[in-house]
Formats: structure tokens, C-alpha cells, sequence
């Protein structure tokens, strides 16, 4: 997964996934105007397997998380990847996908435990926990957070995502030591949902 | 702050604040493209007031959280506010700002608790929870958590922003009973982390 090279940046031109747009407004009287983005809502599963006492989840090298971390004056040429190591947009995240389907979210959810991990779960598994936004200041799109319970027997490949679609996945599992030590960490390559659902996870399903 | 009105979507010609890119990269020798953007990084305060045991937080119009609940369709002619309420577009959060400037994070997160909420607090009192990303898929900005405690006499004035920035900000307090109903709604206008964060509030700072 961390073979990452020939890292090249250029300004976006047109795109399927981000659509840039300016918000002109009048608030109380004034003209405003908000840079910000269109983009999908997503779901995003926290799976937990009973048969190990495991969380399952993913590792990925995200381009922007790699990116945020690259000084904007060394964009012009190649990255350098041996200052800038592709190891540091590698992120430990939820399963989780965007929404650009006419499925229920449920379906699209048990789609991406299918893809990504490998588990055949039913639909009925899929226990809502809460929707909440995933930007507020520049993406306002909103993620759905989905709990569920797998077996051993319900993993039937080895998941690592949709390679049509380019995904190149690792599954990981933690234990519920490894979630408390991760959850106490100063810093952390995953997002605040991400953060929020252990968290949820530990008060909810315990004691541990 | 709901008088919202006259609002118009147009094409991102150029901005400060969002940068879209592309980046071209070979992964396992496939050659790759990914659509991001390049955001400021920012920090985020949970406040508790223990005068009166409650919770300081923040409300505001978020042009980026309306639009998602609009479909594109609707994006070509001026929004009808009507069948589109700007109350959709106002989020509970915590108080934050973004990383403009070459000061310590701690100092900037000292800032944005005077101006949005208006405690003057000294910045030996931010303790810092965590480093997180607020995205990984589009964005990948870090956004690093702080926790501060406040008295009634340390608040100097009511906050609101920086009026010059355009802000236009609603100090919200809650309560403790307040904050856990929140935690278990099904839905709400807020980001993950800072529900993460009103978790970790419950769990680290109780009994409650």
C-alpha cells in the first residue's frame, strides 16, 4: 500500500467528486460571500467481531491527508517523497463510502462491509447510531454512522476495496486495549467521526 | 442570525480559503488521480463554565451544511429560501477557527475563545485532548482539540465573533443533562469531532 511514488500536483480543472462553488448570501443586511464545496454524503460502519472480540477497520493512503502536510511552495515539482513520506497519508479509519446510489443507506453500508472487509452481513444488522456532518466550514455533507456485529464465519473474502475503482485497502483489527491506548493518543492519522464512534462503542457495548 | 436571504451559487473562480487540486500518483505501479483540496488547519475548544456547570459552545449559518441539504437542480437560479429554510444551515459547534497565523496553536485557540465567546483565559489553561483530521477524503486538514475551563468572571464580553470577518456567531450554553441528550439524538448539525469531543467531556471530566 506504501508504495507511493511519482506524486505530481496540479490546480483541478474539472472533476465528478469536488465541485467548488461560491456562496453569495445577505445576512442581517450585509453581502456575503463562503467558498465551499459540493460534495457525496457517506456512510460509515464500525464493525465489531464477536468471534475475536475485534474492531474491524481500514487503512488507506489518502492523497489530501498526505497533502495537508506538504508546505504549498513544494507543489510545483514532483513531491519528493523521500522528505515527504507517502507514510504519513496513510490513515486508520471506519469503513465507509459515499452515496451515489438509489439504495437505502443500510444497502450502501452493507455494500462497503462487503468490499472493504469482506463480511456478508444482512441489512437487519445495521443499527443506526447517529447522522452528523462531516465538514461544517468548506463540505456540509452529512455521514451516517452504522454499528454491526460480525462472526468469523460471516467473512467469506479477504475484503481491500472495489480495485475497478482503484481502492487498495487494508483491513485491520484492534483489540479493545488497542482501542482505549489509540483513543489516548495526542495525535492521530483519522477523522473526528471516527474518534467519536471508538469512543461510542466503548460506552455503548461494554463493560470491557 | 436566520435572516438569510438573496443567496446565489455560482462556479469557484479563485479563493483564499479553498484550493482544489489534483494529485497524480502511482500506487502499486498503477498510475492514479484523486480531486482535494487544500484547506487551512484549525483548532477547536470545548469549554465548561464551571460557575454553572455548563458547556459553551457556539452557533452559526454554515453556507457549506445549507447547500448539501439542496439539490443541484436547485443550484441554477437564485435558492428559494422558502422552500429551502436557512435554518437548515445552522450548526451547534464547538468554538474554532483556522491556523492563519504564525503563532502557537494555543494562542490561537486563546483568540477565538475571546472573540467567539468572549472569556479572556490565560493559555497555560488549554489542555490539549487531541490531534484528528476534520477530513480524509476531500480535505485532510488536522484540526487539534483543546479543553478549557472558564468562570463567569472571566468572560469580558458577550462574543460573537470578529465582526470585521463578516462573523456573526451565537453563544449556546448547555447543561450536562442537555449535552448527553444531544449525544443521542439521530441527528445532528455538528461535525464528528465535535461529538467526540462532548464524549470525551462526559467521560474524563464527571462524574457528572
Amino acid at each position: 500500500m506504501n508504495n507511493v511514488k511519482e506524486v505530481e500536483i496540479r490546480k483541478l480543472t474539472t472533476s465528478n467528486f469536488v465541485k467548488p462553488y461560491e456562496m453569495h448570501y445577505t445576512q442581517n443586511g450585509v453581502r456575503k460571500r463562503w467558498d465551499l464545496l459540493r460534495i457525496h454524503h457517506s456512510v460509515a460502519v464500525l464493525i465489531y467481531n464477536i468471534s475475536r472480540k475485534v474492531v474491524v477497520l481500514v487503512k488507506q493512503f489518502r492523497p489530501a491527508v498526505y497533502l495537508a502536510g506538504i508546505p504549498e511552495d513544494d507543489f510545483k515539482t514532483e513531491i519528493d517523497t523521500k522528505k515527504y513520506s507517502p507514510e504519513a497519508g496513510i490513515t486508520l479509519e471506519l469503513c465507509a463510502g459515499i452515496v451515489d446510489k438509489l439504495k437505502s443507506l443500510e444497502e450502501i453500508a452493507k455494500e462497503e462491509v462487503f468490499e472493504e472487509c469482506g463480511y456478508n452481513v444482512p441489512v437487519s444488522s445495521l443499527q443506526r447510531i447517529i447522522q452528523y456532518r462531516s465538514g461544517i466550514g468548506i463540505t456540509g455533507d452529512q455521514q451516517t454512522l452504522f454499528y454491526c456485529e460480525v462472526t468469523d464465519e460471516m467473512q467469506v473474502n479477504p475484503g481491500g476495496g472495489n480495485i475497478e475503482e482503484g481502492e487498495l485497502i487494508d483491513v485491520v483489527e484492534l483489540s479493545i486495549p488497542e482501542v482505549k491506548k489509540l483513543l489516548s493518543e495526542p495525535s492521530v492519522l483519522s477523522p473526528g467521526g471516527f474518534l467519536f464512534a471508538l469512543s461510542w462503542f466503548l460506552q455503548h457495548k461494554g463493560p470491557f
